[in-house]
């Protein structure tokens, strides 16, 4: 009786979450957004790649009911530091049972790069709705993706700051309303390096970019601006908008992440210090707002905010979106793989950061486009595309 | 049968729009506006006080089928240059008429100061939704106007642009979610004047506004910020918004309209060029959005957005509003009454520019506040503080 009274039928809903990546930058932060609502958000499975020691700690202390780890070789490791009740799952299979037990309620896939594709399709196969931080699953697979969606009836909401800005600010209006969807852009570590001076910037100075704190394969697409490039696709897939529509407009103070201009010429912007836990703690409580998540902006301390056109000859990458959108099918999966390759190549040293973008370009003019791709032609293009452009780069990773 | 296939009995909406001051800023914006849309809005009844020339040209070109001038003798000019099919009618009771007519969808109420709160109300008990111009409206009668809005199920639609900007940005979340509103303010032409020299503006320099093109009363009260104090009333009325959230800041640029900052810390903004037809047309079509009814704006030719404090020093109105909130009743209108007569003697050059909000203070200190007002005790203690004023003043209008 007593113990009835302590457990209602009515509770109050406690969302179960699947947080695919919890050791990488939006994991962590995402987990600091669960720790600061613990009646309304619980930890239901957490994965990670091969931080083993991070991961250990973070099931200590959420208590999991499933910990996955996708690198086999360090599972016989975190099994030493994981006790009770927690369950070990290892690989693609442990990723496909956590994302798709009844208990969860939403998956967040904080999982980097290509990764990310196949058990963001498992969660919407068992019809999770989806907080998304790794644009490379619409940018690989958007048609496909948001079609799965539909059919499902799940919830695709974007956790990239950009887009979580634009979520926000369409609620003004229609989408059929919509004149442009402005992308802001920091412009990353050079935005004042002459295009000259490209040539030797080094892995270094790339990485250290001036607003925001990010996992370093984001960085240098920040650096290079292809990261805008990406999050022009995701922003098509995601709301619907023609390309042509979609625009990047650089602002370096990173304050507006984003602004959509109506028909009639009423513009509505989203601004927010840059702070990831802000579109996570949207994207997890969507259409809801919690109390406090992020410190609140003193408007009047800001210097000035101020916005200009990119510069398409130095930061040639944002128009690779366009060019893959037009062509569709397998070229955004092209890029995305060129990308990533590009990326890891010149991380490891063995590229200059100029050759990332003359690279990609190379890789996506050899490419043969597949439209309409299934989710194996799409797995297929991207290895293509990665061995074209080691291939091309005369390197192995 | 022909006849019958051209008219169909399953219109597409057209709005009749009964405009109050159509001769006045908001008016003539107001009519280009309805001219740029002629299959969705047409003029039922236009108003104006003593502009002869201006009203018979309207009526010329818009046809509408009343036409009211509220200054009875300048009525048998009107008359001569009016042929049919508008009927003419004067006074209040024109007004009257015009706004509760069982055609009317919606009325615009763009009058100056204390003169549209009568009609508004009038529109209201006849169940028209108002596009509201008239900030005093709220100020004087907030309580009054927004209980009779909700027991007749009317829509209030802001057309101030500040309050327009506010109603999209709300969009974006719940009220209950709302830490601040943030209404902008160009600062008007005395923001870098120094505080010492604001005893020798001159009326010629307060009148010239740096961003808008406005009115005369409100051009003054855009100098003194006692348009902010207005606004603030106006917008805990409309939003049902705490004072102590609502806040100013001074943006010279007046770019950003306003801004929502929900309680998650997200900051919600709405940007335009300083063109009023868009908050007109907002207000008109509310929720829905026209195609290019202001030019777009390019956000990269605009050098930069800047947000500062408001000097409570140099600019004492502002505090006014928080005053008159908190003690509730009749004091807002007073407020109102003392701003439009103290406006009014510094037009006629019969008082200095500071003098304007100091007069006022001493008008509000001198109040006896009546609590839970109906129209009658409103109307009295408007005219209680319009005679103080010129008391105080120790001169005439």
């Amino acid at each position: 009786m007593v113990e009835n009274l302590k457990t209602p039928c009515i509770l109050p809903l406690m969302k179960k979450i699947t947080l695919l990546g919890s050791t990488g930058s939006i994991g962590k932060q995402t987990l600091e957004v669960i720790e600061r609502f613990p009646e309304e958000l619980s930890v239901f499975a957490l994965s990670a790649h091969s931080n083993v020691e991070l991961l250990s700690q973070q099931i200590a202390k959420f208590k999991p009911r499933f910990a996955v780890l996708t690198d086999q070789k360090f599972y016989e490791a975190l099994k030493g530091k994981v006790s009770q009740p927690t369950q070990l799952l290892f690989g693609n299979e442990g990723l496909q049972q956590i994302v798709s037990q009844p208990e969860v309620n939403l998956v967040v896939d904080a999982l980097v790069g290509a990764a990310g594709l196949l058990p963001c399709l498992d969660a919407i196969a068992a019809g999770k709705d989806i907080a998304l931080a790794n644009k490379e699953v619409l940018v690989m697979a958007g048609q496909l993706v948001t079609k799965e969606c539909r059919e499902k009836n799940v919830r695709l909401i974007p956790i990239d700051s950009e887009h979580s800005g634009m979520l926000q600010c369409l609620s003004a209006g229609k989408i059929s309303e919509v004149e442009k969807l402005i992308i802001t852009a920091s412009g990353g570590p050079f935005l004042n390096t002459p295009v000259e001076e490209l040539k030797k910037v080094t892995t270094q100075q790339a990485l250290n970019h001036p607003t925001w704190r990010m996992g370093k394969k984001i960085t240098i697409d920040s650096a290079t601006l292809m990261n805008k490039a990406l999050e022009i696709i995701e922003a098509h897939w995601l709301f619907g908008i023609e390309p042509e529509k979609i625009k990047v407009l650089i602002h370096p103070q990173s304050i507006v992440h984003s602004l959509v201009e109506f028909q009639d010429g009423s513009i509505i912007a989203q601004l927010a210090p840059p702070d990831m836990r802000l579109p996570i703690e949207y994207a997890l409580f969507y259409p809801k707002r919690m109390p406090k998540v992020i410190n609140y902006l003193d408007l009047s301390s800001v210097d000035k905010l101020t916005f200009q056109e990119v510069d398409l000859n130095k930061f040639k990458a944002v128009t690779f979106a366009y060019q893959v959108l037009k062509q569709g099918g397998t070229a955004p999966a092209v890029l995305n793989a060129a990308n990533e390759m590009a990326v890891n190549l010149f991380l490891q040293e063995k590229l200059s950061f100029i050759r990332i973008t003359e690279l990609i370009e190379e890789v996506l003019s050899r490419q043969r486009v597949e439209p309409n791709p299934n989710l194996e032609v799409i797995l297929e293009k991207d290895r293509w595309a990665r061995e074209k452009t080691l291939e091309i780069a005369g390197t192995k990773l």
